[in-house]
């Protein structure tokens, strides 16, 4: 048997998230019925991560395994014959058996992208948060750097989380700012790249930081939230349409906590 | 009678263009609807621009008379309640009764959207055109130089066109290049600026400028196609999905021939 790897990027939109289920269309789903096309057979995926509805990504990993003898990279080009135009696999190839998308050593990156202006700007709904309050990017900064390093995430994951170790690494979280160009008002870029991520982990550090943005809560409460461990000292979960799960790396970091991850 | 200017955006990918027609939902069609809703009466607009089935706008503007009461400023608000979430009303302002948004004297900015990288990313299908070819930027910035200034455009209109003089002054074409995070290519966004378009004046100029970066055809053949007026030697019209009306402006400018204009 051959292990394929896929890499896949997908506007979320459209999909009830990543994970097969009972009567709902997800990415997944629609990656085994255009496995199941090709190759004629039920094929199961192993995916990298399990991203919500309404979440977008530019880079998610599925493996499966076929004796199929399509050329390694042929099978990106086959695939997207069949998925709609909203999935796209960017490119296939080989990898060993022992190859497991979730159990390697990872950095992955998501980007989240809040729009920050006094109109909500119609082609960007579905891909980024409206806020219309003016923010404090400074604070934000400020306050992302607290978050950065290693830390027991606790309070910045959703309840039904099924790990044990909360404690994760993350390399950085960055804001950058673009102003728009036929309106008064900024895009907020924000980068967060770690070793591993908690359910809805990178939605609460970003809700978070806009409530500090907004001057609800101050820098220093990040501290007080990632001391506790309790929920509700972070902020809220920003919404879904902004989240882009962006690259998974796989790669020789320090420590391998993937095993224990929820998404 | 009192008349009301509104600065309208839309995402135009679930409509069938500006203008309304039987039994297609376009977005003058919803802006009556939601004018009817407020102010319980049917009221016509009149637009400034009558984009096609596809095409996005920042900032369209329309028109229309009332004696209703409601502050200048507030219908902005009030409409943008009865409007679906793909189109929103940025700003309304009471204008003199004489202001007529085609005939006053307008710079109109066009961008246009490509992107250029080996896969379609799903998140950009609605607002980009995917060109996977690598294109020569130079040639294609020196050909958009001859374009701009005071032409006959006629090789640059499709059929249908209504209008007697096709001279038109562009002021601006250029093409700003953005590399892509996270894979290589590029976006292009084309920025057109004149005081009058043609009926897919800029998608033919963008269509145009991208076979002269395919090495298709010749820098200088946009000199020809200028001087010989024929469709045939410009080249094919672009997507409409990249196509974004940015913004119009009313102006002391030089010329005045939008009451001779298409769109």
């Amino acid at each position: 048997m051959r292990r394929i790897r896929l890499v896949v990027a997908y506007d979320g939109t459209n999909y009830s998230g990543w994970q097969m289920q009972k009567n709902a269309t997800t990415i997944e789903s629609e990656l085994v019925g255009a496995l199941h096309n090709l190759l004629g057979e039920e094929v199961p995926l192993i995916g990298a991560s399990r991203t919500d509805a309404g979440v977008h990504a530019m880079g998610n990993i599925a493996v499966f395994d076929t004796d199929s003898k399509i050329p390694e990279d042929k099978f990106a080009i086959a695939l997207n014959h069949y998925l709609p135009e909203d999935i796209r696999v960017r490119y296939s190839d080989e990898v060993t058996s022992d190859y497991h998308p979730r159990y390697e050593k990872t950095v992955k990156t998501y980007e989240y992208t809040v729009l920050n202006c006094e109109i909500a700007l119609p082609a960007w709904r579905l891909y980024s948060y409206h806020v219309y309050r003016p923010l404090n990017i400074e604070s934000m900064k400020a306050a992302a750097e607290l978050l950065e390093g290693e830390h027991d995430f606790s309070a910045f994951c959703s309840a039904g989380s099924q790990v044990k170790s909360k404690v994760r690494t993350v390399y950085e979280i960055s804001i950058q700012e673009t102003p728009l160009s036929f309106c008064t008002g900024h895009v907020l870029r924000f980068r967060v790249r770690g070793n591993g991520f908690l359910y809805n982990m990178v939605r609460i550090i970003v809700g978070t930081l806009l409530e500090i943005g907004m001057g609800r809560r101050t820098v220093e409460s990040v501290q007080e939230a990632l001391a506790t461990g309790e929920r509700q000292q972070a902020g809220p979960t920003a919404p879904p349409q902004g989240l882009m799960l962006a690259e998974i790396r796989h790669c020789d970091c320090e420590k391998n906590i993937e095993k224990d991850n929820d998404f």
